[in-house]
């Protein structure tokens, strides 16, 4: 039986079509006319000899960026997204990801740089050099990781067959078809039609454009006689050793296959071990796809592969496949496919397999697509290519560089989190921007939650929110969310509190109101942390019915409500994070500054024009309203949203100065006077916590804090404070502090790495 | 001026009101005949060297409760109440804490054991002895111990008046006048009329029946040549010095005033530190009042000790005061008060005082009922006594054991939390239970949200909840919360989850139908605990209408649904604390069992009789009720509720397990194998938990686990599991786990000592 009878036989449709998918992407750092970058690879990328993401490749300037293995291409392609995000943004202002396969400008082959991974992986770069030269290897391209899921190879053995065996049968048939039918993969993604002189030995340069250069044998290929047997995985793993203990190639990897056999460190293992996934190796990098590939082509890659293992035949003609393979490699990028005939057969056969397997629509969308340019080769990657080379006045230096410019302009315009996890909490982007940057290997549980393990050299940790942790106790948020307790426990650690009275109804605060009266106080619900039914009489409270009304507003928030004495001054939040306060915060109502000249609405619409400004979920700060409450509070100062304010003059639009409804962050960490620092760090040790967002009233900031507490209130302390008011402050200068919480998780890191240079 | 003029002229009227007060209570552990305990002090009391609330006093049978410092004196009671709880609960069955301040009944001198407390202690427990005998040492009491505001003595304070120099001058008056109106307080609670013969030195013997003994010169006091003044501090130590110093007393302690000044360790310091608070010795035990004390009477108490300082004489004759006191305590119980007039100006007083502080009204009324005795000795505490002696045919063992009996059986008659603190939850009651008997300092810091400090020897711990502590990670009830992080955790550690899908509306409810279409499966929302929303398809679902009304049921819980593979087999809970499985539970539907007989509404009434069942809240059982679903489940079994069941059958008048609709507990932690012990400790590890609910199907408890996870499935772990179910099952053995909790955070504590003997 075919593996297509097998697994209609076995119902297992929905199985096969799962699968794991990594993609390595090869990329060189240039400079912006297209010249190779000279500069080591740079620090803020974390250690090469450990990063899971972020690596090089032959050369210095050569990044390798490599995704998790994923289920499904899309989620593969979207964390390259975020990898290629870290990377754009920690570049140097003057260097940027050159978008082609192939440098438009190559420099002396003395210039390129070896990179610099220790001894012994020297030692193997300088062999490669001697025997291919330097040039060869300064192409980029695609690695494709395709694994079958464990749970439908296991389907397909029979009874007592071991799955290694399976593995081995269904994996070599895949090699061998694709060894068949990659010309297709060619003539749809070919995309290096040209190469800087150089580039070729002298006298063997190629006359025209072509598909691909580098999948020809003008790229980095093995010697024409080296030569393995896909027959079988022994006469594979035989003639491959013999080439090695030949002398032939200096180690397996030199082997350069479109298809690799992945699973163990020696293919002699794989026998026992069973390949577990299979590495494709010959796509060009799209220079149209902000990452070398885009999410269609790369579902569209996986269908193809399903395709393989539907195919029926079994005696594949491999030296035929490569024959196609190098001739559709070397024709003209809008020349038609070669064996046209071959290639509708095998698009037959993918929209048959669609039906079977009952694929969405969307993938027979896809497939149809990619038919369509079969006699189109002007819509093939290729074509589009070399028609844009044309548009460009043929300087494919220039092609790149805007290319190359837009998809660095694109990152850097959304600098806040990963537009890869926008879904997610801008922290938590941040927080993940650097877990990648820095090399944590980065699994997100749940998407929705926030919730993500990092892993860095056998240590792991969880993380919800950014920056809730196991460095903290369970009962240390428990103290925090109940007002009364964190009071009792700041007075038992010795810290003065204001005094403070507890009502349930309006029947009680009846009967506290003479105890309260004449007496500045803030009233507020026990638990809650966003403002929400807070009053406050600084003057005092005179008459009891404000006073009644106020704690009326305050159980709508909460069934028990605090009354406390209040003190005037300015509130500052305090960022602790381990024992240490990280960041100090101002946080000032939505205002405008006048100039004598716009209105309140006009001054108000420039204002949130900022970038930091949006709807404070995917920015750090949000735009200021002009809605029914900040109507109300300019009417209260005898203003409407179309006067004209006298310039310097400072206009607030609401009374409480959260950052949710519209007000300034300014960072205050250096203006502070340090001795406040410390005492929020107390505070946070006092509630048993490493994170904590300290809430204080300070009258003066320059003065020291006093030993019996009069210069300074605690208001509270927050649990999961937020981090990107500090990141992104209005005015003032950013706090990283998804880092300190990555310092704090895996103090064992060598955190001089990373340190932008 | 007075103080009465500064406090109004100050108008620190609600300040002068606020007090801090705690009692301590003697009394004897007797047997059923009245006669004293011979045992030694309950080991199951903990360690009397530090113990705060559960003490001896002169003999091993007298036992010393002490109440922690309030501001009220009602909370000092509620919290005395929870000691007696706790003491009455641990009293071995055959012992009763005597409820009168004298003995019924005396052994032989010999036979009454000193309290062993140390050699220091016995040197000087044998001086008594030998000086006063020990009969008067087994007469026991109240002592209240008050103090004033920190705030008020401040602000009586004038400019650059050191704070030591005011409590001394205040508290002296109060001393003073103490003395001097003493009497007033024996004429109310005078309640030890009688004596057995041995008390007295032969041909000492009174007469009749008086006030209190225990307050004349018959009671426990110095020899008459023993006087101190009190007419300054000064005056107080110096006087008191010489006495210790002439060898009239052995130490400071041992003069016995009705009044002690407290605050430091010698009354020497008292100078310098000031007098932080005052102890009032005469009150003797109210036998109608569980705890020797009612609420009002300690209100009143003080009530009348404000009265004192509100008094404008300040020539106070101390020694007519000792006079009235020795005629008031050997007056008859139903005489009138001696000085009839002085005593109505008093209360007069009391009543202006009550006017002018904006006093409740209860309190008033409590003034003018107490007002009222003066001319009604007979509603006098003596006075009640006195008759109700007479109506217990003058056995004063048999009135005090009925009193004795009907307080311990209250008590055991509620043995699941503490009646005390019965507005908390029950787990939290059973909490505090335990941390009473052991020892350890509580400390409500809010009651509403089962917030409790505990320390010991300086080592304090939070708890919520009963236990959500310190000793577990943040981290970890946010993975718990969450079964989709759950389950990656758990597969990450290597544990064999079942296979899931998630869900987040119909339309991909319908998309995955094919997928799970005839398997079992369960559906349930993402986060919840409490089994709402569930929907299990034991034999497979076949209908996707089914499926689709079950996915809709869990979207009313949560946003986000799983459907899990089901195992067939009984879901156990284990409580894992520490490293260790604590106990093992079965959790069956509300059911009942037929005898022949009774219709199931009979028999659920008579099942619902059990003490364990009740709202569920004040008890660890929920009554099963005969509602709509119940009535449903019956239909479904061809039953009604007045369906006679055969004997031996059972009936499940509920689909689900929950304890809180009705469900049986049942303890299996012996049945179980111990492997799956193991199996629920290991999973709480990968929750990084150190308390949690594992929730597992397991076919069949008597084989052991096996690795490859067969033989049991994870439903899924619960942070703040459930204590109550497990300490008091329907059936099996209970399992104590606050004290689990309690070892957990405090290991240090000597735990030897606390296990009843």
């Amino acid at each position: 039986m075919t593996l297509k009878q097998v697994i209609i036989e076995k119902g297992l449709e929905g199985l096969f079509t799962q699968a794991t998918i990594g993609i390595e992407k090869e990329g060189q750092r240039v400079l912006a006319d297209g010249r190779l970058s000279q500069t080591r690879h740079p620090k803020a990328f974390g250690d090469r000899s450990f990063h899971p993401y972020i690596q090089t490749d032959f050369a210095e300037s050569q990044l390798e960026l490599v995704s998790p293995v994923f289920d499904h291409s899309r989620e593969a392609l979207r964390f390259l997204g975020a990898i290629h995000e870290v990377t754009l943004r920690q570049l140097p202002e003057e260097e940027y990801l050159w978008p082609l396969s192939m440098p438009a400008i190559l420099p002396d082959e003395e210039a390129i740089v070896e990179a610099q991974m220790g001894e012994e992986n020297t030692r193997y770069r300088e062999y490669l050099t001697k025997k291919y030269g330097k040039y060869k290897q300064m192409v980029s391209g695609i690695h494709y990781n395709f694994g079958l899921k464990k749970e439908f190879l296991e389907a397909l053995a029979t009874e007592g067959q071991p799955l290694a065996e399976i593995q081995n049968q269904v994996y070599m048939t895949l090699a061998r078809q694709f060894l068949r039918y990659q010309w297709l993969l060619i003539y749809l993604f070919g995309a290096t039609p040209l190469a800087p002189t150089a580039y070729f030995k002298e006298g063997q340069e190629l006359e025209g454009p072509v598909r691909s250069i580098r999948a020809s044998s003008y790229g980095y290929v093995n010697e024409p006689h080296i030569r393995v047997s896909f027959d079988s995985l022994k006469a594979y793993v035989t003639s491959l050793r013999a080439l090695v203990d030949q002398g032939d190639l200096i180690a397996e990897k030199e082997l350069y296959e479109s298809v690799r056999f992945r699973g163990s460190q020696s293919v002699q293992d794989l026998l026992v071990k069973g390949i577990q996934y299979l590495e494709f190796r010959i796509f060009d990098l799209n220079p149209f796809a902000p990452y070398g590939l885009t999410a269609d082509d790369a579902r569209f890659i996986h269908l193809f592969l399903l395709g393989l293992l539907w195919l029926e035949e079994t005696e594949v003609d491999i030296a035929l496949g490569r024959r196609l393979k190098e001739e559709t490699a070397l024709s003209h990028p809008l020349s038609s496919a070669i064996a046209l005939e071959e290639a509708e057969a095998f698009f037959a056969l993918l929209e048959e397999m669609a039906e079977q397997l009952h694929l969405p629509e969307a993938d027979k969308a896809l497939i149809a697509a990619k038919r369509a340019q079969l006699e189109k080769p002007e819509l093939t990657l290729g074509g589009r290519l070399w028609l844009s080379y044309q548009e460009k006045g043929k300087d494919m230096a220039r092609l790149g560089m805007e290319l190359a410019r837009s998809y660095k302009q694109a990152v850097l315009e959304q600098p806040f989190g990963l537009q890869a996890f926008a879904t997610m909490e801008l922290s938590t982007q941040a927080f993940l921007a650097d877990a990648i940057q820095y090399g944590f290997a980065v699994d997100i549980l749940d998407e929705r939650d926030q919730f993500v393990k990092l892993s860095y050299k056998g240590h792991t940790e969880y993380v919800k929110n950014g920056n809730m942790t196991s460095h903290d106790s369970y009962i240390s948020p428990l103290i925090m969310e109940n007002k009364v307790v964190t009071k009792k426990v700041l007075a038992e650690a010795g810290f003065a509190v204001p005094a403070s009275l507890q009502l349930m109804d309006l029947d009680e605060a009846r009967q506290v109101f003479s105890q309260v009266k004449g007496k500045p106080i803030v009233i507020k619900p026990k638990s809650t942390n966003y403002g929400l039914g807070i009053s406050i009489f600084e003057q005092g409270v005179s008459e009891q019915d404000d006073f009644l009304k106020a704690v009326e507003l305050a159980l709508l928030e909460d069934k028990e409500v605090m009354v406390e004495d209040f003190m005037a001054g300015t509130e500052y939040r305090f960022f602790v994070l381990g024992d240490e306060t990280r960041a100090v915060l101002l946080r000032v109502p939505a205002n405008v500054i006048g100039d004598g000249n716009s209105t309140i609405a006009e001054l108000v619409a420039i204002k949130n024009a900022n970038p930091l400004r949006g709807d404070g979920k995917s920015t750090p700060l949000k735009k200021i309203e002009l809605g029914e409450l900040e109507r109300l509070q300019l009417k209260a100062q005898g203003l409407t949203a179309e006067s004209i304010v006298p310039e310097g003059e400072v206009v607030y639009l609401r009374a409480n100065s959260n950052i949710s409804t519209g007000g300034d962050s300014i960072d205050m960490t250096d203006q502070v006077h340090p001795s406040y620092k410390e005492v929020a760090v107390a505070i946070t040790q006092a509630m048993q916590a490493k994170v904590c967002g300290v809430d204080l009233i300070i009258p003066d900031i320059s003065q020291p804090a006093d030993s019996c507490q009069t210069s300074y209130g605690i208001i509270e302390a927050n649990f999961n404070p937020m981090m990107m008011m500090h990141i992104f402050p209005a005015v003032g200068q950013s706090r990283r502090l998804t880092t300190d919480v990555l310092k704090m998780l895996f103090p064992e890191y060598r955190w001089e790495y990373g340190n932008k240079c």
